[in-house]
């Protein structure tokens, strides 16, 4: 069978899959989680093999230890993919919300209510654990899903493939719920991209390149998420004690993940009290410091920064500073070079809170607090799929409700338009 | 200048407005919407001159007496036009709503709060009457518009968004918030598409072919409306008397509309009784009737429906009709032939009316009333851009909330991630 065919008979299988889900009750959908769950555990020797087949494949191409790390399943992972199944089928089910209900003086009752969005195609690099998890999310919010993995994982996402599919015809969902495009050739992403009479949205996950690829060639509405260049603001008025804490939690907390800080803003009026004392304790987490002119003639022995580092998500243990002159420039500074993600300021200033909060165009704006809280579980939405820098459908965490739309249901006894 | 940098200026001027926009107070966008209300009256003149210049145009041209006629402006339309500004002055402000608020263990209070998209691209047809009826609503929303009509309302447009610049002018806004793109080049509307750094949505608004062309070359979201072949199927439950008056209605009552009906589906149970009636009634409105080969030989001398005809927006007095075994067949029509707009059931069972409300995959689903009322004043939320068939961000009716986006604003006393 070609390539071509093989995408679209999966997309119409999960397209009639989606019509089924659609009405599936919130019982049977977290009857078939809790199998996923279960099938994960009891295949898991035949998932660890496979993955050993992905990991020596990848140590044999030269792939980097980070790739091989991010590609490798253990039973501790394992379990993790598990429980966090049982976790999705404990989340409230966002279908069947109802947003809005409107009574018109015509006697018509609107119910503005939440409904599945239908087939959502899922495009991923090679982290088996994604396989299950975005499958889990897709079905808990009543959505088909067709995942596509990295080359790289692809024995290890046929093989928990394997053990989902089991549970979903165990739990008496029809399998289309949950498509795996196990063709490892490149086009089947083109081919898939294409398919907007079947697929409702893509959410490519991984880095900057294979979300350009996605939203250049898509046909299909797209929920990406470019980069996390995120700012701490130190306004005149923080309390800088707190704002020392703070700062140092956003950058070295967890350094790799995309909300953490990469640029550190500092009101000159605070920045020779401030500086030198956070610089020190930077470095001696292994921070290396980029600073302005300006910084480094407060702290002697740090590198310049350019224009070029304020634009970089460095995404490990690096940071660049700048000291400003107000917090209208520091709002310039995130307009320039933020990327709408998560942005701070802290500061003991009422109005100058609000005013920061009112002006910065970003997904999470923090004021005093750590931008490491932007996450659909520390927000108390539970899980997600990842962070949305797009400001269309979802912006910020994409929860299950994200992963839904709506519908109005219009209920009357016979009205006319006049 | 060339069109690429006037259009590259007239974004980076939007995207500027749009910043100012951003935290504009509600009473300072009211008075720029009454002052564009009086605008228009005030030029009024100069607006029937430059319009005449479009009618002599594009009747040389050869143009129908319908294109010329949704042209034309006449002192009663710009007295519309105007009115429908302080309309929308009068409607309630979604900026600053908030969505949601959660209070999380660790004393951070997210706010989920409704906050402008940005800067909306409008690509409409030559109907100078959207000029000021977009730029209202993207105002009132706290968005910067850019304004793109066709070729042959350019004089028109001209002097409309004249009388409105003053008008925001004199009432403090910066100018940039309304800005019309002059040139009449088709490349400029590519040229538009491709400026997804500045704009941040972009709605077409016109027949199919101007939709299809902006949805292929756009780097920017689109929300769209393709067609709506909008369906009425009279259940075996139905109460026949209001079946006819609501199928009646949902045809006939302004046919040139997408939420008109274009095909009627009976339950053979009642098609019988309900047919040769309803069509007699229907012929007698001078509606022609294509039927399925049942209905044919209930009723004599009607055209055969081709699968064409289920597949055609007739937008007149055009209707298909078909004879289903149950409705899950109805059901199944619609999934096949629908566009997502509008679909209605007659019925008195309750759960046929469920049960069909929820299978329907359609922005607005009836039970009981002609789907005619699909209309954002008829649902109460005020104006409207036009109504979605998309399932991203926006279905059905477009409002001024679907013209906003949200953001989350994290406050905190220093929290830090453990």
């Amino acid at each position: 069978m070609s390539v071509k065919t093989d995408i679209a008979n999966i997309a119409q299988r999960a397209k009639k899959a989606s019509q089924y889900l659609n009405t599936a009750s919130e019982s049977i959908k977290n009857k078939a989680l809790i199998q996923m769950s279960k099938g994960l555990l009891k295949d898991a020797e035949a998932i660890l093999k496979a993955n050993k087949l992905d990991i020596a494949a990848a140590s044999k191409e030269g792939k980097s230890a980070a790739f091989c790390d991010r590609l490798k399943l253990t039973e501790t992972r394992i379990k993790k993919m598990s429980a966090d199944l049982v976790c999705v089928a404990g989340l409230p089910d966002p279908v069947g919300q109802v947003i809005k209900m409107l009574k018109r003086p015509n006697g018509l009752m609107i119910e503005k209510i939440r409904v599945p969005l239908g087939v959502i195609g899922i495009i991923y690099e090679s982290r088996p654990d994604v396989t299950s998890d975005c499958a889990g999310l897709c079905l808990k919010a009543g959505n088909a899903v067709i995942l596509r993995g990295g080359r790289e994982s692809i024995n290890s996402n046929i093989a928990i493939y394997k053990a989902i599919s089991k549970a979903i015809k165990k739990s008496g969902l029809p399998e289309g719920c949950i498509n795996l495009i196990k063709s490892v050739d490149r086009k089947a992403v083109n081919m898939m991209l294409e398919m907007s009479d079947y697929i409702d949205l893509v959410i490519p996950r991984g880095g900057e390149s294979l979300i350009r690829m996605v939203v250049e060639n898509s046909k299909i509405p797209v929920i990406k998420h470019y980069k996390g260049i995120c700012h701490s603001y130190v306004d005149e008025h923080a309390d800088l004690d707190m704002a020392e804490e703070v700062v140092f939690n956003a950058k070295v907390q967890r350094p790799s993940t995309c909300n953490a800080m990469e640029c550190l803003l500092v009101h000159k009026k605070v920045a020779k009290q401030f500086l030198p004392r956070v610089i020190k304790r930077f470095k001696a987490a292994g921070v290396e410091i980029r600073g302005c002119r300006n910084t480094a003639s407060l702290v002697k022995g740090i590198k310049l920064a350019t224009a070029r580092d304020y634009a970089t998500e460095y995404l490990g243990l690096i940071l660049s500073v700048k000291i400003v002159d107000n917090m209208a420039v520091a709002c310039q500074h995130i307009a320039k070079y933020g990327t709408r993600h998560s942005e701070a300021i802290i500061t003991n200033n009422f109005q100058n809170g609000v005013t920061f909060f009112k002006t910065v165009d970003a997904a999470c704006v923090y004021v005093n607090a750590s931008t490491r809280f932007t996450d659909g579980n520390q927000f108390g939405l539970g899980a997600e799929i990842g962070i949305s820098t797009d400001k269309l459908h979802a912006r910020g965490p994409v929860g299950l409700e994200e992963l839904t739309t709506y519908k109005y249901v219009i209920m009357g006894n016979g009205q006319i338009r006049t």
